[in-house]
């Protein structure tokens, strides 16, 4: 069988299984989720072992450090994974919800009833914990997932997904509700995302080329998780101690996250007060500073930004800086190089706060704090499959609410229209 | 300069009138519509002038007297394009609504406000109403649009966009916030929908052709507007009365739109009973009957319907008629054939209506009512901009709410995450 009937077989035997799988209860779904934490617990020497084996290709094929610690799991990771499962089996199922109700003047009962999406494709980079989660996260919301992660990962996925499917077969999970995609073939994403006739909604997460390549060629929608080009403006009336605590925790908390901060704004106004000390205290955690030539001019001997700088997506200790004239001028800035995901300003002034609030086009705009909160946990959206750089649909972090769409049922008495 | 250049000017000229629209308060929303339906209908003459050469054209290059009588405007057809354009300016405006509210335990304060999605491109049949209320709809909810009509529409349309441009002007619209694509070069559409660094959403209403073409080549998110395979399914439970009626209506009422009955379902157990005097109904109403063989035995001498049929948007008095099992084999028929539009049972079982409405996979699924009724009007939404086909983002009919999303504004005081 060629790349593309492989796919074409996942994707029909995907439509077959959501036909089931959106007629189950809660409380059968939280039984099959209690059975993929199971079945993963209780092999978890079999998950390592083939982990290993990802782990020692990827090293000898010299992936970076970073990528090999995303793809490597030890038992202390395979008891997030379970308590990830945990997590979202506890979340409250909201497929079936009504979300609104009205009786027309006719007598037609109108309810907006929440409902699956369907088969939902996810693409992501090498990270076996997210094999477990997506499944999880669409299951719960009665949604079928075909997953295709990283192929660097693929020993370790096919060992999670053989947990989750045995496990979840025995409490009624139908054959097709989760799967994922085991051919190496690049290809086998174009026939994926072609597959309008059976496939939703496709979600690719993961770097530039990838994202661009799935939403040029994708038939089926796409709600794009792209990167994160995250800004903090200080605007001339921030308090300057909040101003370097938000700044240094954007930054350093966690740098290779897609809400970390990549480019500081300052007002021309306080730059010249505010800057040497945020920029010691970030150079003392390792942080590389690129500036506009103002701020090379207060702080001397850095090296000068360029203009991919203002676009660049570090996931690294690297920050720029730039000077602004005003609130209107970090907007612009802001809306012309940023990723629509996460800005912060930081003010004591609530008028000018409330210009940021609406001039910035980003699915989370902050005060006075700092953009590394851009997450589902933290919104207390629950376990989230990742963060929206939409505008379509779902903006910032997606959980299982997102992961629904709605139907309208209509009851009538034997109405018809004139 | 080439159609390239051209759609790419306007799409930036968008982008750019979009940071200034989504500034405007309501009330100058609302001067602006005010601007519109006054320069309409102080420019009728010109208008319907220009119409005339439309419709000249058309009938010249023997489009159908139905796409002809589509594009045609008369002074009637005027008022309610003005009408239309008060109705949208009476609605309640939804941007800035907060949507939701929650302090978490850190005392970050998160809203998630109601936004526009910002730039709008809609591509549409040669139907000049769709030009005054697409703008009109999308200027409400503070979007920019970018408009394609078809292009025998084109003088039409230039003169009803010249009155509400010259209009809006004067009322502090900002230049660039209703656009039309006024060359007749089929890439524009192509250049359009790969404009995804200035565009946000593309809606495209029409035929097979062009939406494939559309969701094919977009590189910005797409929500459909596609055709409507509505079915009815007559339960061995119902009520013959209110089926006969419900199925006329549906057939019959107005046969061209999208949300009429194409394929009638009738379950076997009642199907000799009930099917003749529905038929000699239909018959007199000038329906052509394409049924399945049992249909054919039941009321002899008619067409047998071929499996293209089940697919078929006739958009016109014929019906075909397929004799199922139960409401299960009703399900699957919808859910294999039908388009996700509007599907309706009617059965006086309750249970068996809850199995329909769990089952079938559309937008608007009835219990003894007409298809006839999916509209944003009758539904309470309000104008609509068109019924969206897609699971994703919103479907059914779009009516402004439909034309906005969300973002999160997070109020802090300090905090930083650990």
């Amino acid at each position: 069988m060629g790349v593309k009937e492989e796919i074409k077989e996942i994707a029909k035997g995907a439509l077959g299984a959501y036909r089931t799988l959106s007629l189950l209860s809660g409380g059968e779904k939280d039984a099959i989720l209690e059975a993929f934490s199971d079945a993963i617990d209780l092999n978890r020497e079999e998950i390592l072992a083939e982990n290993k084996k990802d782990v020692e290709d990827a090293k000898g094929n010299n992936l970076s450090k970073a990528l090999v610690d995303r793809l490597f799991l030890d038992e202390s990771r395979i008891d997030s994974i379970i308590s990830a499962i945990d997590e979202i089996r506890n979340l409250k199922d909201c497929v079936g919800e009504i979300i609104n109700e009205d009786v027309r003047p006719n007598g037609l009962k109108i309810k907006k009833v929440r409902v699956p999406i369907g088969v939902i494709g996810i693409i992501y980079e090498s990270r076996p914990n997210i094999t477990a989660e997506a499944a999880s996260l669409c299951l719960k919301s009665s949604n079928v997932s075909i997953l295709r992660g990283g192929k660097e990962s693929l020993r370790t996925n096919r060992a999670i997904l053989k947990c989750m499917e045995e496990g979840g077969k025995n409490w009624g999970m139908p054959k097709g509700a989760i799967n994922l995609i085991q051919t190496v073939d690049k290809d086998a994403v174009k026939y994926l995302v072609e597959s309008d006739e059976f496939l939703d909604l496709i979600i690719p997460r993961g770097g530039e080329g990838l994202i661009k390549a799935v939403s040029s060629m994708s038939k089926v929608p796409v709600i794009k998780h792209y990167k994160g080009v995250c800004h903090t403006y200080i605007d001339k009336d921030a308090d300057f101690k909040k101003g370097r605590e938000i700044s240094v925790n954007a930054k350093c908390s966690r740098p290779g996250v897609c809400n970390a901060m990549e480019t500081l704004l300052v007002n021309r106004e306080i730059a010249k007060d505010f800057l040497p000390e945020l920029i010691k205290e970030l150079e003392k955690r390792g942080v590389e500073i690129r500036g506009d030539r103002e701020v090379l001019e207060i702080v001397g001997n850095k090296i000068l930004a360029e203009e991919e700088d203002w676009s660049s997506e570090y996931l690294d200790l690297i920050l720029s800086i730039k000077v602004v004239d005003s609130v209107y001028d970090a907007i612009n800035h802001i809306n012309k190089y940023g990723s629509k995901h996460s800005d912060a300003i930081v003010t004591e002034n609530k008028k000018t706060a409330n210009e940021f609030f609406k001039g910035v086009d980003s699915s989370s705009v902050y005060l006075n704090a700092s953009t590394r909160f851009t997450d589902g946990g933290e919104f207390g959206l629950g376990a989230e499959i990742g963060i929206s750089t939409d505008k379509i649909h779902a903006r910032g972090p997606m959980g299982i609410k997102e992961l629904t769409t709605y139907k309208y049922q209509i009851e009538g008495s034997g109405q018809v229209r004139e």
